[in-house]
């Protein structure tokens, strides 16, 4: 008789090449989004209104891409990560085709690296995680690496196998949607008259509004995302571990930052590509989440007068208003009040030119 | 470079007459239903079932009234009033179209009236803010009057302007849905027997059940409504302000009112006018919120035999029972226990007469 | 003119054999199982998947079964237990048609049984609740009993009458969905390779997962089926009251009983009947909620080489992982840490054969 019981892999679980197909696939609908708004205040004019997305050539609103990523995520939790000590960064990820509701969403994932640590209590394993809707289209494409317990210390480590990874996901491998019509795009609608030509490299954005983290909210988030790392909900056994309470899902805390965005980038209608993300530190309940931006890179599209990217660097911070742009210092080190450092790539419209 | 981050309006950033287009059009769909009956309870039957909509003439369940006006109301914030100390108060607001869910809201706003405090630290803004839906039809018509922090005290006091506003409004402006067929309206369904006639003006009605406020629920609410009022949201900054604590949108009082209100007034099936409101204190979380009403007018309505309405005042307080009616007293002054203070009208079926 | 407050029954407003029509019937939509999923984290793939559930044969993904228990128990509480002490048990549970979202749910109950306790403070009202789609179709009949405040003692005890209620539903009363097709019932996205011939009778499952509740998770929760009971919502009354605090609503430990079951359960993908329940004890917010099941019988289903049915006995906890299958001792007593004792039967895969 089968132990029914699954408790989750542990390092000496993953192997490199391993392919792993995650359960659970996924409608997401207009209930979704709507909790999405109502956990994050996401204000992105293109997700909140059909109107608005028809306007410029989407079919209806499209799901905000972070709630993608999110739901992709949370297929490969109970796979991957359920026995998670630190989700520890993604890199290369890149958003594909747009999400409506009604798609359904399932994931797949590659194990392309492990490395145990020192200590042969826990190892780092390494994923890229392929997202699909019903259609076998791509979705979200990334790669994370998380620390996650070894069970059974006696174990030889396995080669260590480090990926080579990408700093930085290239206008190549954008994908935009097709069919824009960015002459109808509504400035006034969308909550800011900034084009593509207004933001220059290097400049900095404070996003000016904090928001206080509630335990019912950050487990809400998860749950939705059916994200079910145990680290999130459990206070009787967090309780007598590391942090003495429940961490928050470090998404949870990229929502507020790209919502928070919304003041000083109403404008970046779409995430094409999260070149590396870190959550420098946890976050818990109780915690006012604030955020602040740098103009990275401003990068003009190939054959494109009609958009432009920016790349971005969002670093949101835990009862710290961020005026004065705080972030790691010449060490490298973050500061105790950092939670997350994000770069990534958005589209923006350009200004239209005058035929 | 023009800076991007927008600090929201002051006091001195408004000119009467000035018109102002709300950014963020918002298609409501069938997740903001259930996410709003969630945070408020509300069961008025035609809101919950399309079945019973369908019965008496409507295409569906509309979205419930309240909802409507928090969608608009959540439009405005941004511009009118992200900077707010105090929502004052609301007149003359009048539901328009029905709204149902796939529907696209938008709004603008007018500046009808400003008028500088005495300190020279904040003034009075009136606006009056229209939303419309995706075919231009208005749903939602309404002033509403805010204190604003001046940003530079050494500006001159603009002169004051103070618009005069009707104290209710009439039945030649209420907006009653075509098509009703309330022979076939069920009052086992709807949950009360009350017909118009059996109202009485000076009867009081106490609401009986009192709710509680959490932090969470309050700030989800807001969040759905895409209000951004940072009082709402920021422990960490108003732990150093006047209440030491977030202050909840006064509109969720509203919604927790109304949902109350069911116990008593079952069949008022549908607000047809905000003829005045006010918010005599500030709520906070932990608090319990109760409600009661008073019958102020029984209206007949011109030319109708199937519905009639009611002019309804309903008290909210925090942390007391409304079983002894607590109201204003002869001074007009609010007892500590009050938080809201709402005249409203809605639509009621009348008793059908045996053919 | 009528007193428009309803208090609600107490004890002494039962009679045997009295029919009531529930108020608020309630559509059920998207927007519901997203709050659903959001509030529990149940990843059952049926439910959660459109293409999962054509593959299967249904329409598209049906509302999750013990959501469609919550919302048609939702319907009965205004009339049944608003003033109820305590909700002892439910028996006889059988879910008819699936529901999907669109479907309009009704209830109506009839009141089978009536035992005034010794103290003459209270009474135990037996009812059987009907719930009903749109097409008139039962989508869930169950008897529950729960204990009534009597509002007046001087008045005599109703004639005792305690209903014989079945132990157990029996196969020849599960409703089992028509056309059914498990030869596509992918095993790897409902999350678990487990046949029903891989459970035997005795068997024990830890579903090894917690998950501690929130004041606005419960509240959410039974607001969105629109039960209204008091103890839920109230602190500023229950203060006073016998726990000094607001009570969960059972139903709630159920969800997070049958969300955490999947680790372990995955492929019981239809609840067919809930043969008898009980909420061994109360629980309140910061309670971390565990759950272990037993097997208590293997069921063939005859005429059916696809699908076999599972008897099974899940015991929900607060504070107290389940790893040592905590329940009742010799003397049938629960322990202090069970919160539910749930015995129901579920729907599994057959493993294929090979043609």
């Amino acid at each position: 008789m089968p132990i029914k019981t699954n408790p989750g892999n542990l390092f000496e679980d993953f192997q490199v090449g391993q392919e792993i197909v995650h359960a659970v696939p996924r409608t997401v609908t207009v209930g979704d989004v709507s909790l999405y708004v109502g956990l994050t205040g996401s204000r992105f004019a293109l997700h909140s209104s059909d109107a608005f997305a028809q306007a410029i050539g989407y079919g209806r609103a499209p799901v905000d891409d972070i709630l993608v990523f999110h739901m992709v995520f949370g297929r490969t939790v109970a796979d991957i990560s359920l026995n998670a000590v630190a989700n520890l960064g993604y890199a290369q990820c890149r958003f594909g085709a747009p999400v409506y509701p009604g798609d359904t969403l399932q994931a797949r994932s590659t194990v392309i690296g492990l490395k145990e640590n020192a200590s042969g209590e826990s190892g780092i394993v390494f994923v890229r995680s392929v997202g699909r809707n019903q259609r076998d289209e791509i979705v979200l494409d990334y790669v994370r690496w998380v620390m996650v317990r070894k069970g059974d210390r006696s174990r030889p480590a396995p080669a260590p196998h480090v990926p080579e990874l990408d700093a930085v996901v290239t206008p190549a491998d954008f994908y935009i949607p097709a069919g824009l019509q960015m002459a109808r795009y509504d400035h006034a609608l969308a909550g800011s008259p900034h084009c593509w030509e207004d933001y220059q490299r290097g400049e900095r954005i404070d996003h000016a509004d904090g928001m206080t983290l509630e335990e019912s909210d950050h487990m809400t988030a998860a749950r939705l995302y059916q994200n079910n790392a145990k680290v999130h909900f459990n206070q009787h056994a967090e309780a007598k571990a590391r942090f003495g309470k429940r961490l928050i899902y470090g998404g949870h805390i990229i929502s507020l930052a790209r919502a928070a965005s919304f003041n000083g980038l109403a404008n970046a209608f779409r995430v094409l590509a999260i070149n590396a993300g870190r959550h420098a530190n946890p976050s818990f309940a109780g915690d006012t989440v604030y955020a602040w931006s740098e103009i990275v890179e401003v990068i003009e599209l190939p054959g494109r007068a009609d958009v432009g990217a920016l790349r971005v660097r969002t670093i949101a911070t835990k009862d710290h208003p961020c005026a004065d742009f705080p972030g790691p210092g010449a060490d490298g080190k973050y500061p105790p009040e950092a939670v997350l450092d994000l770069d990534y790539t958005v589209l923006v419209p350009r200004r239209p030119t005058v035929p």
